[in-house]
């Protein structure tokens, strides 16, 4: 089945998929933060002692990066769901639920809960998903609802 | 006035300040789509070609990247602003309304929108903010919704 597209009609609220694991290095956390987000707390322990941390945290924003590359290599990996869809107009309700260290090897869980037809835009769907990253420990770390666009069946 | 510190009390519905700009670079984009966000039409004008998105875009959580890495540089240039912040919860409502391209240069917005004490944590408060990105036309990229920690004045 893996070169059947998977229609937007195909699509069922509870319909649910795992992604992951990948583990990320400190070496890859304080390159990201030194790029996008150096505040001290991202880039050394030192700094990290005087505040809630405690010791290093991965930016929230290389979090979500990290969700990306696990979910495209899910993608990746069933072209027919790569096939439809088309990309995302948003995030609702993102919400960094803990730190996440490095050396943390992070997962993640994918849940439709929630669909409708496009009224202006017969060629797609909105799909609504519920993500949650978790940790190790089975921790979750991150949860959030991406909107997503979904090719509908041509008719 | 750059020595002291804004604490929650201090922040007013309504406050906003401006943060950047910052330019995007083809290189630097298919960099941060080779390495999260791996989808063919971040990758290259011809994969792009065939998509709604026409030629290359940047990847989205590149875009939410660049705009951490615009905004703490706007709060390195105000000690008191960066000494009172304890960080992001989460972020509301991220909306992706236009691709962003290599060559783009972006500017922000960030306004006070909510602000109410923590009732389990009296030494911070919660903020809400509206951010928004512009491109170099001035036509909105992003909007979204971060919510922020902030320390109250110690008693």
């Amino acid at each position: 089945m893996a070169d059947d597209i998977i229609y937007f009609e195909d699509l069922t609220v509870g319909d649910s998929f795992d992604f992951g694991p990948i583990t990320v290095t400190r070496e890859e956390a304080v390159a990201f933060a030194a790029e996008f987000d150096p505040q001290p707390f991202h880039l050394s322990d030192e700094a990290a002692a005087s505040t809630h941390f405690g010791t290093i945290s991965v930016s929230g924003w290389h979090t979500t990066a990290l969700f990306m590359k696990m979910f495209v290599r899910a993608m990746q990996k069933e072209p027919g769901r790569q096939a439809a869809s088309l990309g995302a107009m948003g995030v609702d309700e993102l919400r960094w639920l803990r730190p996440v260290r490095p050396g943390d090897t992070l997962r993640g869980r994918n849940e439709v809960i929630d669909k409708k037809a496009s009224k202006s835009r017969p060629e797609m769907g909105i799909v609504r998903n519920k993500v949650t990253l978790f940790n190790q420990q089975d921790e979750p770390v991150l949860t959030m609802i991406p909107i997503a666009m979904w090719r509908t069946r041509p008719a």
